[in-house]
């Protein structure tokens, strides 16, 4: 196990998964960049690398903005006066360490056939790779490496006719996951991959519609949430309304779970689940299928707030904030040359001695990637004087990679996929170890028939109608 | 009261006391540069105007850094190597609105007589204005308006001799609170005013000697905390070890007690006292002391957290997190002309609809500075589906400005300088309103007394020794 | 007359017909980056406004940089190891007005078909409109305005097979001026449109093979020259070694003799004429033609030096720099708001009172654009004490517009267009004006004939197979 | 000879003598700061590694903006509203490569005894080091490394009174050369030195005055020039106008030489003599005395083309430009590493092939300081074909340091320190060598005496009441 990074010093949310990226959509609005802006600010969590806004002015003309860094930063008072009309989508990224470069900011936008055409994506195609080929092939030249460029592409050479036609060609030759909005001409469209692997949501403010990929976005502008968009559907939003169109043959939905797990803000509602009271009844579950005599309960903050709570109240236990997280954004290059123990972590969290010395503490965190980061955690709370470690995981072993638009390490360097829950408790040093089981997971969901979500990083079942090329070759 | 900004965007950190300062040092270590930037690193919380580290090399050479910004964007891996030597001093400072200026970044340093001099400071000297009228008058030209550049040109103008006795002659014509290092040659000296009004603290990391504002500095550097220098302390530290003076006449300490209600990371422990155990204190004595029938406890978060946690405790209620807040720095520059509800206090805070709804809710809050902030929170509380709204506040109410190294507004701002407890309920429109009384206070922090703590802000009792120009002239 | 802008602080160079780019290709040589840079470098005159450079190593893989701004700016340390390979392509452009954006900067490059395909081009497409509306009818997709990418979309829609196929198949399609190289895989691509109107040299350095728009271009890198490029030639330069393809009908040369007039730099050789040599003969053949009383010759420095040197020698006047120019880049965004006579003028050029005093001046410049620069010099030179002033134009009035490669104003600004010799000489107030005859110019660039040379801006008569569609519309 | 450095590719202007600074100071005009930004524009030449304004306003508070670069860079549209006010100062420095640091950017400006001083200063203090040495001891604080800080601390401390006896105060203390700007209050005070070592002009616009080290920055702003200010004079600018001092002992003036020879801008007058036409004088001067069989006269670019205009003139030869300079800054950073012959020189200076072919070639040049720039031109000549290289120095050998204000190397490294004429034309492989004798100088420049300017860096003869510490240390 010695292959463990112990010594990376970004460790605490590198080792986790990651959403790759939000959208944000406005049509109707005669501020649609800023409420962009700003419902981007709200998905932050979703992706740091890079932002962009694309916009259809009254002319018709096409503006785009884009570049690396927080939304806060690569938007300013001189840039948003480059970006009027009345129609805007927006899209935050996922910072990877590698293949991160401008060029695969989004939005995606050209002008095509004399009229802008714009792009903004959250999933991942699964097909990507040979549509790109036959793309490729058929003299398409390609300027960056995201689908959202093979959608522009597929569009471009859909034949021709109407513009709503034409994206929906598009969309049926892609598979995987797809939450996407378009921007063609003065129409935006919405659409979801027949699974609904991830989320999108539809609001209202005023006469102005809203997408967004969760409804947290809305709170910020004061937009009214209407609905979760459908699986497989397509909204197509016109100067005369809106409409909606089921192009796909039906199969099951198969949202993320993960989302409720850890991506989602907890204050964002997901297919008509509240995200902080799902955490909370995760904590509940697991107190229940693995209880512990203890002292107090913490979580690792803050993903791991609502379901300590949630465990604490079922267990009848304290709840406290046994570890304090430094909000400063926690990125640092200098490693002092002697060695500091668990350096990596003291960036970003800090034990309350007071609150752990003697005591028999019960931690929660969502998930165990590397393990590496739990085993720090660990040695930190020992080294402040608690006298037993439980750790306690909302969540079931993530033994798989993921496919569908979520950053994970590949299986060799999940923990769980090749070591026991014994041996991982070993390895992490805790006093004990206990995961939420599947049909926890299910409960607290409330998904008592395991339909609906996918679970493919607990199983590897992944749904037949969206099988990755990578699953089949390796 | 219509003069409150009520649509100030950035208000939820503005709407507080901000503490002006952080200060590290190390001497005698290798990588003493390196280590003084992860300490302030872990101090970033006191200060993120700007950030400075001073060094002297082996050569006896002095080398400086200061930028505008956060300590991990002001230092880097190109500019670490310009700060080689064994002892360090650095300094982050806190962003105010005016007269921020690269200029006034500290360490403030030169070369004088040969030998380096520099200064990092953390309070407010009562006496400076007049210092400086002196110093000018009689030929001194000042770089700056910091307090910081007062102390250097005193040392340079006193009586030749030793860089000890200098540096004290310096300290013993500064009059209010200072907790400050000095880097004379290859001396470090930090000394703490006779009232102590800020922290300071002494470890030992190996053979090194660090000083930091917090102790939370040296967990992350691992570093030994050894004590509290004490109020009127000055330390010297010299190639041939460490020695104590006490070179001010006796008077009674006044530790700044607003340290323990806000401005102290949780996991600092002051005086011998947990911040985060205080809190919880705080939280649990105005549950007694204000008691009230509801369904939930929530924070705001993060300072009101811990002493949320007393009060559900003692008062038997359930905790959660009702309000869910962004890190993504939050500072933004557009708001939609349109006016949307609350939209400042949503750039940080989100409720969670699924913990209000229809409850009766009792929110903690550390303070009220103008009351603005309390409003805007007690209405999205409402929006979001509480049935009551009960605000607590885990101090005595605010009346009056900090002079010792607290930035706060002028009584005219602070809403309890004019107006009952009722009235500001009324204003912030919640149910109820309830302060910790001043003896509530004194029993969370433990001095029971009144003695040892200046408490100047809710009483207007300036300790008589170092009453501010300010409250002379007015 | 009243249109003229006089009040241009920006005047000096762009009242003078432009360049539009320069290209350099280094292939087989384990330094082409550098070598490639430093091409550029002496290209410079050719386009300020942005620099780029695409290579291939090894392994096949492309790289490429480019951004706004000269050279020297673009490429530094930092950049350079980003640049691997044994080929290169690179390419300055000239900073126009509008439209100027990172997206056009050159070399474009993508990967098509597994393997590397970039261009870079001096010149102007005449039929590029055409061709953009019909790829994009056929689903091409643009990312910019530039004629560079037309040529990477007709390539990769040309028919399989070979590269070099693929290139010529795209080059026939092509109408207008062209000089362009192209990176396709590990080969490279030179060619020149049958007409020859831009410059493209061959040298070679060791082993390597080197390209550029001029011989210039060479020296720096002390690459030997080797030959011009043919008119309607391809150079193939591959791993196995060079060959020519002559795939286009033969057509009359016509190599734009404003070259020799202006755009290239004096040291450079265009057909096996020595450019120095060329206008310092359009010089002697205007003293010829023009003669006129006077005491002193002086220059419009710097384009205007080798002819007032050839004017002077013929008529036996002395030469002298009665104005001096100053080489600090000269823009400047601040004019006092009282207004300062000739203010744009004297940013970059002041007379040398003691040349000019009580003297009869003959001040020689190479062209007249709008006439609002040659006004003035004309007056700047009375106010320094000149007795008379005759303007003296090394070319022939520049009657109409440029459609291959060059950018000038429309007919309406070009003063020639509408107005005689002796309105320009009234309107300039010079004492006399005289403009060098075609016949003139044809002697001293030795073309007796008027063959083989494009002289459309003077003549309007636009080479037959390559009319411009915007001659035929208007 | 093997130390000089023959490899340095930045060669062509580092192998010059440099001048340290330029000063421009505007008086009464309510555009002061845009004024004064024109003339630096103009004094460009006088340095170029950083440049800054300072200016006070109507309600007498200082603005000061200075930075690293070149005026354009330094100063843009957003800066200058931060200049308000009718009084203005400014400066540009001289890029020496040791030492250059944003902190020694002029002006140098302070709050003093509550008005604005600020000060620019061109020159330099032979006694700069003993004064700070007193200042120190006596506790001044210094923030730079410049003369100007000594300038200001010297004015603090001088008795109290007017601040016109303060500034003269400050002066008398100084010794070696100084043509300075002071800004006290509303007082403009510009002083030169006893023996007027730097040059310095009173210009009028309108009724504002401008002061500039040469009277070229008048003709950009359109300026009246009225008359040199002369050594020793203190000039005191104030609301109620004009008045001359004369504070200092008498001593012999001795103007620098060497600005008629390259420092200053062929189009200024100098103590009433045009540059351009005294430097044509030194070429006809040179003519005579040192003959030569040639066929063409050419100048190395810029500055040797009045005096090769007066070599050819005189010699009845023809003048050519024979030599083509790059305009575009020319520093690379780029060496390819296989070496390539001359390289450096390359950058800046490329031969006309046509012009020097087959021809006996007098080169003509200001001055020689390590010979290798030399050596590279020769040797480029004769590449390009010239049969004989006849090199023509304008000025006498360069045998010694200058102590007054202009960057030379050290004694070592001044070929004609240690070397005859004779050894230096072998070191630079020229067929002869030739330099204007001094008496040929002082016939040039008209001052036949060789009273009235300073010669000491071709005689060594240092002005005795202002011999530096450097000359009597060693």
């Amino acid at each position: 196990m010695d292959a463990h990074r112990d010594d990376d010093v970004n460790w605490l949310d590198d080792d986790r998964f990651h959403d790759e990226c939000g959208v944000v959509a406005v049509y109707g609005h005669p501020e649609a960049a800023n409420l962009t802006y700003l419902g981007l600010h709200a998905l932050q969590h979703r992706g740091q690398e890079s932002a962009g806004i694309a916009t259809v002015d009254e002319g018709g003309a096409l503006h785009l903005h884009r570049a690396m860094g927080l939304v806060q930063d690569v938007f300013n008072p001189a840039v948003m006066p480059s970006l009027p009309g009345r129609i805007a989508i927006g899209h935050v990224r996922y910072s990877t360490a590698g293949g991160s470069h401008v060029r695969n900011a989004q939005p995606f936008g050209v002008e095509h056939g004399g009229a802008p055409l714009a792009c903004a994506h959250n999933g991942n195609l699964t097909n990507a790779e040979a549509l790109k080929r036959e793309l490729d092939a058929a003299g398409a030249i390609f300027q960056t490496t995201t689908d959202t460029e093979v959608f522009l592409h597929l569009v471009a050479r859909a034949p021709k006719g109407d513009v709503v036609d034409r994206v929906v060609h598009a969309l049926r030759a892609a598979q995987g996951a797809f939450s996407v909005v378009f921007l063609v001409g003065d129409t935006l469209i919405a659409a979801r991959d027949p699974h609904g692997f991830r989320p999108l949501s539809l609001g209202i403010l005023d006469r102005a519609y809203v997408v967004a990929s969760e409804p947290t976005a809305f709170d910020l502008i004061a937009a009214e949430f209407v609905r979760d968009i459908e699986p497989g559907e397509v909204l197509v939003i016109q100067r005369d309304g809106i409409r909606s169109l089921l192009p796909f043959g039906e199969v099951p939905a198969r949202f993320c779970v993960f989302e409720h797990v850890y991506f989602a803000r907890p204050d964002s509602v997901l297919g008509g689940r509240s995200v902080y009271a799902t955490r909370r009844r995760m904590g509940a579950v697991l107190s229940k299928v693995a209880p512990v005599e203890a002292d107090v309960v913490i979580p690792v903050p803050d993903s791991g707030v609502p379901a300590a709570i949630g465990y604490a109240e079922a267990a009848g236990l304290p709840f406290q904030m046994g570890l304090i997280r430094s909000h400063y954004v926690g990125r640092t290059f200098i490693e002092p040359s002697q060695s500091i123990r668990h350096f990596g972590v003291r960036l970003k969290l800090n034990p309350v001695r007071e609150v752990l010395q003697n005591r028999r503490v019960v931690v929660v965190d969502d998930s165990i990637v590397r393990g590496t980061t739990s085993r720090k955690i660990v040695k930190m709370l020992r080294d402040a004087g608690a006298r037993e470690v439980h750790l306690r995981i909302s969540s079931p072993p993530t033994r798989w990679p993921c496919f569908y638009g979520i950053d994970t390490p590949t299986r060799r360097e999940l923990i769980a996929a090749s070591h026991t829950t014994d041996e991982i408790a070993r390895y992490i040093t805790s006093d004990s170890l206990a995961y939420l089981p599947l049909e926890g997971l299910r409960e607290a969901v409330n998904y008592p028939s395991g339909e609906g979500f996918c679970e493919a990083c607990f199983t590897g079942d992944y749904p037949v109608s969206a099988v990755p090329a990578e699953r089949l070759v390796r």
